[in-house]
């Protein structure tokens, strides 16, 4: 996508840095210079005359050439992950990684480790099952691909706010602990709440919406908790959802604008963090200036005519179609991501707005990368007796829904908006295969600890 | 404080804008031109010649000059919060609040509100009782004032993770749904978790903690819940916590800066909203580039000397004497915040560490802002050993805390971070004397709708 600069959300400018440290990567700007460097003792590699330590910071990974014999026999005797201080003078060197090493160091033990690690945190790969490295994760999140992990989720999260703050959106924060179940109450955790029944939010979609009517665009990146009873690598029970929800829209296709110009900031903050060089394998592609869409019954004919299947009448699209459109889109439209569109009614929530020309499909979408949904979307109600409407016919009571219908008695205008789970999202980004190496403590049927 | 610039987190370049909206209070860049103009029947003033429309859009106020009788009839027959869209020409004018207005209108009913607000909007001050206002907060939360805490309370959350982002922070999301308490289990939530108890976290310290070992420094916006069985001003039991914690710290001094950093860029995005413009009470004063910080016995000794009151041996400061030390900050260093350090260990979390010179006080911190505690901070324990003889002299078993003390067993530099209460720090700042003001749709003991 061309990236026209528009005017950000002012970032203010901020008081003189706290602290001076010098970070492992910045090591070139001293080359010739006396540094102290501060961290990890990461690995070791020993000639006959000398040992090279790695130290580890957050930046990356530091080479300090050790002849003196004293200061290598400290060094060897200290457990890996000893915290340590190493004054030295940066030297260039064409083998070194990064360009530079340190000699004549002067070694300090800040904090020297009891015992090794149970997991070789030096190597290229963590060589632990998944099991163990979530159970480790105070250790194994250390591991600079762990670490490049949750830098990425990190980045993917402040482009998506940067993105719709320069479009005028504002950050909200709604209640996780709320009093009724929106959604049906299925997959959803009960607590006691000083004595009453409450529950944990699966969504801020009710709130959002209100929202709109104070503030016409709004935000949050929270977390959204749901009692998904299957251990898939695609659930967890505490995610992070962004979400997002804006007035004074045309239809769905206007959200669809929007929520392409959001991923395109996460995936352009995620590029910006340049990780290919310690991680040649991400290879994170540019969102396209237009994503390419389709509509769900145009979606089932191409899957009926290419497989044979009878998919004629399905309410929705089973993974293997997605999987199935994602190479469509790819081979057809030399695009990673495909929306979508007019998903049927009977299978979206209460708040969805139906197509007008063709009332049995809505204006949603979905959106698709490399044919897995990561967005789900599209236009909502905003008439108050629409709302009663759809809540008559669904069954629902009404009575559980007082502060919402509320603002659709005041004055709503058309409106609609967003989610998106970050775990799924880097997942499928940085193409790992669990959404629980995406996340830093998981939570899901058999895991509350960390 | 002087404001040198230092580089921000990088922005990334962003797509071009999704849609077209002309706002309110870009008005005077339209002058002589044609616009269309989204928002809500704000209010009405009618004359005998004239009907002046105030629609308001998230921008602000906009005023519409209509003298066609037609469009009068529409205008006056529409209840309030109806949702209009108004074409017509942009001219200056002296009188007009902002200096221009739209003359000529082509009013268009976007969607009719079905009957007045409950409260008036258009009124300088909402006319309800809190209770009243919270409970209609779907409505009440469009009052231009109420919506301008929500974008001061955003803007604060942004310059804070923009301040630290500078400093290389990581953001993090850590889980909400924990299977111990911590810090012992008073005031905690509890729910079910697939049939096992768990709660819901209080903070993320020991997470926070733990992810120094991995990032080094690391900041976290979320929700913390708190089962506070008091209906005070100043309790909520959702507040959003803004945590942050780094490593290879001198010591609680090192935070103590950072503190100020953040601070700082927290009301320097507050300032530049220009709210003062619309809310004129309003007076946030910049932070000092020093903030005066003051020892805990220290302060006892001079609030014992001034009031007469038999203070020593205290082993914390009552809000009173919090109120007494602002006044003091503000009369001897012209400052409307102060550090208070060295608060007795005995008070303190385990895994503070204790003033190496003065084992009974603490490297800890807190800071006061106009004689109110809105940030808490502090050095923390970092050597194994230490964990486990703190763990022992509290009376705590440690085996609640396997993936905590995993951490220490492998490397843990000296370290240290602090806490700041969302809502707490907006009121205090923006003179607002409840905390459910500064939050959307407020949680406490009588409170769990909307």
């Amino acid at each position: 996508m061309s990236h026209l600069s528009v005017s950000p959300a002012p970032v203010p400018s901020v008081s003189p840095p706290a602290t001076n440290r010098i970070w492992a990567t910045d090591l070139t700007d001293h080359a010739g210079g006396q540094v102290t460097l501060n961290g990890w003792l990461h690995h070791r590699r020993a000639l006959k005359s000398v040992l090279f330590l790695i130290l580890r910071d957050a930046s990356g990974l530091a080479q300090i050439v050790i002849d003196d014999p004293n200061a290598r026999r400290l060094v060897e005797s200290l457990p890996h992950e000893s915290v340590l201080s190493v004054a030295g003078t940066v030297v260039a060197s064409a083998q070194a990684p990064g360009g530079v090493e340190i000699h004549a160091p002067l070694v300090t033990v800040v904090s020297a480790a009891p015992e090794d690690p149970p997991v070789d945190l030096y190597r290229p790969e963590l060589n632990a099952q998944l099991p163990t490295m979530l159970d480790l994760a105070s250790v194994s999140l250390r591991h600079p691909r762990r670490a490049a992990v949750q830098r990425l989720s990190a980045a993917a999260v402040e482009g998506f706010r940067a993105a719709l703050r320069a479009e005028r959106f504002v950050e909200i924060a709604t209640p996780k602990i709320i009093g009724t179940t929106p959604e049906g109450g299925a997959n959803v955790f009960e607590l006691d709440y000083f004595g009453t029944p409450a529950f944990l939010a699966q969504s801020p979609q009710l709130y959002k919406q209100v929202m709109v009517g104070a503030l016409e665009r709004v935000f949050e990146t929270g977390p959204a908790f749901r009692a998904e009873p299957h251990a898939t690598s695609r659930h967890l029970s505490q995610f992070t959802s962004l979400d997002a929800e804006m007035g004074f829209i045309e239809d769905h296709r206007t959200v669809m604008a929007m929520t392409t110009h959001a991923i395109d900031g996460m995936v352009a903050a995620a590029r910006a963090l340049e990780l290919e060089r310690t991680w040649p394998e991400l290879a994170i592609p540019e969102v396209p200036a237009v994503i390419p869409d389709i509509h769900f019954t145009d979606a089932l004919e191409l899957i009926g005519r290419a497989t044979g299947e009878d998919v004629r009448g399905e309410p929705d699209l089973a993974p293997a179609h997605e999987r199935w459109l994602g190479e469509w889109a790819r081979r057809e439209h030399g695009s990673e991501w495909l929306y979508v569109t007019g998903y049927p009614m009977a299978k979206r929530p209460f708040y969805t707005h139906p197509d007008p020309a063709r009332p049995q499909w809505s204006n949603s979408f979905d959106l698709l990368f490399r044919g897995l949904e990561i967005v789900t979307g599209g236009q909502r109600l905003h008439r108050h007796q629409d709302y009663l409407a759809a809540l008559e016919s669904r069954g629902i009571a009404a009575d559980g829904f007082d502060g919402y219908l509320l603002a659709f008695k005041h004055g709503m205008p058309p409106h609609g908006g967003f989610a998106l789970g970050l775990e799924r999202f880097v997942a499928q980004v940085a193409g790992i295969a669990n959404v629980r190496e995406t996340t830093l403590f998981p939570r899901d049927m058999q895991r509350l600890t960390p």
